[in-house]
């Protein structure tokens, strides 16, 4: 098994710069050795890359990919306040929250969007506890929101290749 | 008191098989001595007990039902991971997501479903901080969501009867 | 900087009692050195100081001033289980639920009412973490609800005025 990092690269991603939170809040807080993001939105490059809710205006397979990047931005939180990708030892949490037309029940294969990216980058401890649930909106008519608690070490797992 | 096991029995209550996630999550996680459960559905032998919107298809009744259930399968989720579920020293957090049609907002009558059995399998140890909410859907069309974290020692609890 | 006590009280402050939770939960519950809260309402004297949802029946600028009494009565929650709210050593978490008429997507203007406030009276140690989202409705029909995760260490901290 390879660093997280170095799995990120061959997934083709690489960590964003974390949005600043425009209020007294921050983008990730420790205690001990776990690290709480806030909720992160699919953004790339400060813009969303879709808006509106799941099951109307953005179809599941668009949710999906907003998932996977909400995700990719609280593993940025995380290794922008410890510093580093490699010291997570396991993902602990994670809560997708879905804008949800209606009627919509898939927040699963929604949620897997940050699911399988987690797994991809760092394999069985990857596997983490999961809520999905279909909320009414979210901030800046966002279609997702995930959340992560994570274990962090405080050197680097390395692990044989 | 007695063990936790022994209060379930007494309630005619048994742990369920814990469902298998469909994606790459877990039932539940433990980081030091907390458990952290995925959000639980109201499932027994793998099919929802209800479905629908509590104050629309489903009755606050049903919900309340629905809420004991998918504490019972949090619960299973725990005691999987741990193998005992004599080793839950105290319930730390409780969430309770509840499916809302517009207008309904009894959720911590629902909620007390979850509460109410937790009370009655762990005593004192089983009072909790709580959240309850009103959402738009949930996974498979569920009326009720429910986690949680718990403390857990390394020895079961043995209490005089 | 001084106590968080003696900010409250510069800012006109004082801890409410604490409602007494209908049902088998608690305002708090303690694991190490991390205080959970209940969700919390925007209640003064046991009354809401609003009811309805954002967007629609409450304003923006109403929902903040109920997101910040809302955290008001989550300190108290904690300096209840505590007995002291100047042992809190650093906010870590905050969810905001915030009950949204369809299309209202400023929640993160209404979270700022209790992160603005926990700023105010922890100074940096109140910069947290934090999720808001819109939700379909909230018990007694609420338009804000707030839970904290907090820090405590097990003496005041007193810092120097």
């Amino acid at each position: 098994m390879r660093r997280a990092s170095e799995r990120l690269a061959e997934l083709g991603l690489s960590l964003p710069a974390v949005p600043i939170p425009v209020a007294a809040y921050l983008p990730a807080t420790r205690f001990d050795d776990l690290v709480f993001t806030s909720g992160q939105l699919p953004t790339v490059d400060g813009a969303l890359i879709a808006t509106g809710r799941v099951g109307a205006e953005v179809s599941p397979e668009e949710a999906y990919a907003c998932a996977r990047t909400a995700a990719l931005n609280a593993l940025a939180a995380v290794a922008d306040h410890t510093g580093d990708l490699d010291v997570i030892t396991r993902v602990i949490k994670v809560v997708v929250y879905v804008a949800s037309a209606p009627g919509f029940t898939s927040q699963p294969q929604v949620a897997n969007g940050a699911s399988e990216l987690l797994a991809a980058v760092f394999g069985e401890a990857g596997r983490h506890a999961r809520s999905a649930v279909g909320v009414t909106s979210l901030p800046l008519n966002a279609p997702v929101e995930v959340e992560l608690v994570v274990e962090v070490g405080t050197m680097p797992i390395i692990r044989p290749a």
